[in-house]
């Protein structure tokens, strides 16, 4: 007669890149269990959500149901719920809920938040560009502006048609790409009868160069890039404070306007500080080379959740790529602790970085080669680069056909204003205090 | 030298299948001014909503940017704005934000909305699947039970997984197929410990037959085929008030269910009453048979905002076929006014009713032949009749898409929860008037 253990219970938070890679691991071994916790029941495709905001792509081509993709594994059960507390002690999470999951291994995922370095005003007048939600409310922001300085030109002068980004890094760089191809290549198409040409995209960046990660001549041809699109740079300026109506820089100076974007850092998701757990740079979880975390058993941390050490010391990056492969790394550590032998540490594989840069440039660095790409090219390169991450074949049809489509018809087609995700606008606030709402216009035709 | 007289300006209220059909003829015509007003930004295409609410397509599948359809038109403005008021003696219209709009032809193409008939709770506790964002927010309900229900299984007991659809025309039957088909074919493998097997769907009809503008057999076609899904067919019964937990009929009977769907019928949008018009049944604008109001020179009325005479003296049904081809007659009737000729009476050109019950059963009825379809038949056909009927190029081809997957791929893949929609779901909420939200419960892995 065998005698038979119980399966082993992993229990994992978070399904970005970094859970989900490691679920889909260990949902191969049937004799592990899986519970996947997420306070969503989809996996976001972070890297294309500015494409989102800029009405390139739907919700539904960057979104894929987890339940979905971890379909067909009876050992993995995913439950949409948020994770409120960890006990790392006992490994165990309680969600809002009330309910708890307790593991003999625990995979700490969540993912990260906007860190707005408590500038003044950005938590509450600025819109963060790190989820879904985000990216829809942040569609919804710029085609309501359009849509009412359509409806009262007069707020034109108030700044309705400026676009404050804040952040050069990948995702300020390439949110102001497409925001002025949006601008530049549809919305003038599509509001015949609207100053478009007056509406102004501002990239602040309190560094001197754009894309940071990326050599100099890449900061170079990005910024050189932007600026042919029209995009006005404000490099080595902070944001003083960020109000409803404008933008103050520590040069002395104001932005008006209605949409400021906040791409200006990451910190750990606030699951962090309800953990025990020691915590670093951006309140993220120290953790061991071998993702886990010290004087734990059996709990790991990982993707943007973690600071995890690079092979020069220095903590690694976040992103997908590095989140996709810890979350493998920690799924195989897992499964040598079950089996016995010892966790190895992690060891990135650099495959380089990408960014594009609007429709018709991008920037490439793989190893210690730069590669600048111009129209078609740069489409296509990037495109490849992420179809091989997405998740989801349908996902990458889909999204192909909607890359491919808005390419050649150079137009954003998603312009649907769903305004149930839409923050109100205050035109007045701050300006008048004793009026709200855009001032009544009274318009007859001729 | 010429004299030349100003442009003719007609004013739309509405961007449906009626008002898009009569400013895209118009658009045409240089030499008239066209102003669209609506208060989306978009064109919605109402057959294919009840899909959006069962998960199968895309919010941007069904839906196009009227500027988009519109573009290149300089003659054609767009605005995004809600008409309050209707003065149809200057012909002028009345905006939310006070903006007026007058113009030489009034074409009025609003819509309409739920009519509950007075039934206690309905409007309260009901939900209606007559708009996009209606569609997005059963969408989210439904995905919110499944979830709710996962995390808390005495939920089920409750009803949680009970869905009842108030009536048993097109949009009641489409739905109630493709909600089971849903359930049967993707829930049931996504939710692998939930018993989805109780999840009900049930249908009530107060009339004795489904799809009635159908025949008889196909009445029974639809019946049958819509048992052998499992669902519940309630005929003859009316519903005699909604509760937030349950839906009591005119037999004394009641269902537990936390989503009731209203499909019960249609009335004219909120404007009518604000008109000063003729109203007829359905709070219809009564319209003579050019499509014209009596007694208002230049107003016209039509699609589902009207009662439209058909050529046996009965109104025309509020179909999308009918509102298409009365949009571009009035555009006609209108060029004939402005050229001094005179109009004509709107004929009606039927070319048959379909309707999908699931995705493997349609039942079409093309003139006086019935054609009742199976598996990949009624698919294809269903599609290509779909195809011909809506608006932009890549909508359907995006369409085409989803739905070829889906059809082959058994599933619903969109199924992403976006919680901003949601209505909160009471689950206690009349039934234990001390307590609110789902009772926490523990659970703990074994």
């Amino acid at each position: 007669m065998n005698m038979r253990t119980s399966p082993k219970h992993v229990v994992i938070v978070g399904g970005g890149f970094a859970g989900l890679a490691c679920a889909r691991k260990l949902a191969k071994h049937d004799d592990i269990r899986v519970t996947l916790l997420d306070k969503n029941n989809y996996h976001q495709f972070q890297p294309l959500l500015y494409q989102v905001a800029t009405a390139e792509l739907g919700s539904s081509d960057v979104a894929t149901s987890l339940r979905q993709v971890l379909r067909g594994h009876a050992n993995v059960d995913v439950k949409m719920a948020e994770v409120m507390v960890v006990d790392p002690k006992t490994r165990t999470v309680t969600t809002k809920g009330g309910d708890t999951y307790q593991g003999d291994y625990l995979v700490l995922a969540a993912g990260s938040q906007a860190n707005f370095f408590d500038t003044e005003g950005a938590e509450k007048c600025s819109m963060p560009l790190y989820s879904l939600e985000e990216a829809e409310r942040l569609r919804s922001r710029v085609l309501a502006v359009f849509e009412e300085a359509d409806n009262n030109p007069k707020l034109v002068n108030e700044g309705a048609l400026n676009f404050v980004i804040v952040g050069g890094g990948p995702t300020g760089t390439e949110l102001a790409g497409a925001l002025a191809d949006m601008i530049n290549l549809t919305m003038t198409r599509e509001y015949t009868d609207l100053a478009v040409k007056r509406a102004r995209i501002y990239l602040v960046e309190h560094g001197h160069a754009l894309l940071a990660p990326f050599s100099t001549e890449a900061h170079d041809y990005a910024a050189r890039t932007l600026q042919r699109k029209g995009v006005q740079l404000r490099l080595g300026l902070e944001v003083k404070e960020v109000h409803a109506d404008r933008v103050e820089l520590s040069d002395g100076t104001s932005i008006s306007t209605r949409t400021a974007i906040w791409a200006g850092g990451l910190m750990a998701a606030p699951l962090a500080e309800h953990s025990e757990l020691p915590r670093g740079r951006g309140g993220r979880i120290d953790v061991q080379p071998d993702l886990t975390v010290e004087g734990f058993p059996g709990v790991y941390a990982l993707g943007d959740f973690a600071n995890i050490p690079g092979a020069d010391g220095h903590p690694l990056p976040q992103l997908g790529s590095v989140a996709q492969q810890c979350g493998a790394w920690t799924a195989t550590n897992i499964l040598a602790e079950i089996a016995g032998k010892s966790r190895t540490a992690f060891r990135y594989h650099d495959k380089g970085i990408m960014a594009m840069i609007g429709r018709d440039a991008a920037v490439a660095e793989i190893g210690r080669k730069r590669h600048e790409l111009e129209g078609p090219v740069a489409f296509a390169a990037w495109l490849g680069v992420h179809a091989l991450l997405m998740t989801g074949v349908r996902s990458r049809i889909e999204a192909f056909i909607d890359w491919g489509w808005n390419y050649f018809s150079r137009t954003s087609p998603i312009q649907v204003l769903d305004r149930s995700n839409e923050k109100r606008i205050n035109w007045q606030e701050d300006v008048d205090a004793g009026s709200s709402g855009p001032p009544p216009s009274v318009k007859t035709a001729k």
